[in-house]
């Protein structure tokens, strides 16, 4: 759809763009642009006159019409971990009297590693509990204070269905948070229409902001105002330029800004997000959901000792697919050397990306063949790619 | 001393290093080969193949000895915001019996926002003390859990001794943490002589990193596998690819880092730091109290009418020189205008920086001379310069 906006190198084909998205090539001229203009010549001056200081204001904007949020809604900045963080610890103050925080199993760790630290930090007698992703309906009763979801698995990209669980979760009163990094880009999301209180998400993978992009969150609308921020920095202040010695919230979402942006990566943002001004992210879904399908027919077709982790129907699946197989560590560094990109997780997935913007059916193919040719022909085995015993399970 | 490893715009004379450093122009083509050659071509593979992962602990000895800290005590990430928080959550922990925070009037702002929030999520009813700069001393006792200061005034350059205040907090059994926003760089730090819990600071200012730079946190040799980190993010975890459910922390000072690093910023830090590998940080201190002396004696006999509120010993002083003038928005503004850029911080401060690596006499005395005409010719009362009412305090 877009693939000439991209900087694509030669005899690879990306099929992991769900955990880097490629470069733009706007990008590279925008950040030399704010480098040695802004940086370079503006100097200190550039935080007004270039626009840095409003930067993850502007960007969220930009990027609020892809997740369905409404104007001032969303903001730039941090890290997803930093996100998932500040929005927990604001639905644990709305709910005080209630001790769980719901999440399944099969939830990003960092988000669940957040979550402990952030228990421990408040003293409070609060449980994380953790269910079966299909158990999550009827987990949430009315001790839960915050339902804490990644909309698209990592490892399988099975989908939960915001809607009915949100509708749920407040149906016993509980706040619900969405982590969006396997969405943004990736799927419609409707914020507006599923009403959770919060969401957060990244930038870099289907949104293509580059290693390290920030990471943004949202605050539904009645909530801006409301909401007490866990890490009150500077630019979360009502007037950062007075210093005063008390801190008093800036209003709505600019309240969970925290320290100064990221001005070079932001940069990178901007450009990857000029990509999207044409695209209509449900003709992304439509092409991800014909590519996908293509891939799953041919690869069980093609290569049956792989087998299927992700829902069969692309309804409950977001914009990926994984298969298991004991040698996957090695078939994936296969790969990667002969020119298809996917990953790896622990212990034994195989994990494909289906990005329209710079994929195509033609490319799916080729890699279909380059798959099937070196898991069935043994190439994986090979002594160079070989499973080091020391590593966690990293394979590119 | 390195002037020309620097891109300084023509007719500038830039005493801001201490808000924001200029650009290194080996930064340029650095980014660029992490955006292109990093980024464009190796795609997810950088993250090991270059070095992507462990570039905020490689960049941590890197700057360690300009800060006094051993090798593996200090490592890059996030803002100085979200360090701040760490690093006092950590010493709050460490003293779960004492119930206050001892800092000064004189701390930057988002210092004490962050502790406000903290200390509001914590639950326990700690108390922030603020007390006046000279009173820090005499007010550590035995209730202080944590003494949490910034070593040089951000308005005024007042130095807090270090060695000092450090043995004087260990005496009481409080916990040490230094802000060195205003010091790395810019004067010698001593961490392992002066043997703090806790450092933190920021590589935007005397470290020339450029806008949006990553922060810095160093942890005492041994706090590092004892330290319980408040914001458990996955890039801190023992095995952050295994993918585990449970926290484990890393060893040593890699559990303080969270998310995700970003990867452009850390590059121009990269190129930013090797302007010091054959710069002793002694001699810059020597030189930059030359020109901060040049430029005291100066302006007071030229300019009466400013009041230095910098210490006149420059043993007490940081890098940065500080007047009050009613007049001084307008100042600040006037000079801009014509090529002298400073700062200015609210409600009447005008503020200026000496940073010998791109400074010399001869900038020094141009300015000088410049000061005088706009301020003596009443060139800063001119309409252009007038302060709007609705402006909170940024000048420049």
């Amino acid at each position: 759809m877009k693939k000439n906006q991209f900087h694509l190198p030669d005899g690879v084909i990306y099929l992991d763009g769900n955990s880097l998205g490629p470069l733009p090539k706007a990008a590279i001229e925008r950040i030399q642009k704010t480098v040695v203009d802004e940086w370079g010549d503006m100097l200190i001056t550039a935080w007004n006159s270039a626009g840095w200081f409003q930067q993850p204001n502007v960007l969220g904007n930009r990027l609020a019409p892809l997740i369905g949020a409404a104007t001032d809604t969303v903001v730039l900045g941090d890290t997803l971990s930093i996100k998932v963080f500040q929005a927990l610890a604001a639905g644990l103050q709305m709910r005080p009297d209630r001790n769980v925080i719901l999440s399944d199993k099969g939830n990003f760790p960092t988000d669940l590693y957040i979550a402990e630290g952030l228990i421990k930090l408040t003293g409070r007698d609060i449980q994380l509990k953790l269910v079966e992703p299909e158990e999550v309906a009827d987990s949430l009763d009315e001790g839960v204070a915050v339902m804490m979801l990644t909309e698209v698995d990592y490892k399988t990209g099975r989908m939960h269905s915001m809607s009915e669980l949100t509708r749920k979760a407040h149906s016993v009163g509980a706040v619900a948070l969405w982590d969006l990094a396997h969405s943004a880009g990736a799927i419609p999301v409707d914020l507006q229409g599923c009403n959770p209180e919060f969401a957060v998400g990244c930038t870099y993978k289907y949104l293509n902001a580059g290693p390290g992009a920030p990471a943004f969150i949202y605050t539904r609308p009645d909530l801006g105002d409301i909401v007490e921020p866990a890490l009150c920095g500077w630019m979360g202040h009502a007037s950062p330029f007075a210093f005063d010695k008390g801190y008093k919230p800036a209003p709505s979402i600019s309240r969970m800004r925290v320290g100064t942006p990221p001005v070079l990566q932001m940069a990178a943002l901007d450009a990857a997000l000029d990509i999207w001004d044409d695209v209509s992210i449900d003709d992304v879904r439509k092409k991800s959901i014909e590519l996908s399908e293509l891939f799953i027919k041919e690869i069980e077709l093609r290569c049956p000792q792989l087998r299927l982790i992700s829902p069969r129907d692309s309804k409950m699946r977001g914009s990926q697919v994984s298969f298991t197989w004991d040698n996957g560590f090695e078939a994936i560094k296969a790969l990667a050397a002969n020119g298809v990109i996917g990953d790896f997780r622990a212990p034994d997935v195989m994990r494909f990306g289906f990005t329209p913007l710079y994929l195509d059916e033609h490319d799916v193919m080729k890699a279909i063949i380059i798959i099937e040719k070196i898991i069935n022909e043994n190439i994986w085995a090979q002594e160079q790619f070989k499973r080091p015993s020391s590593l966690g399970g990293r394979a590119t």
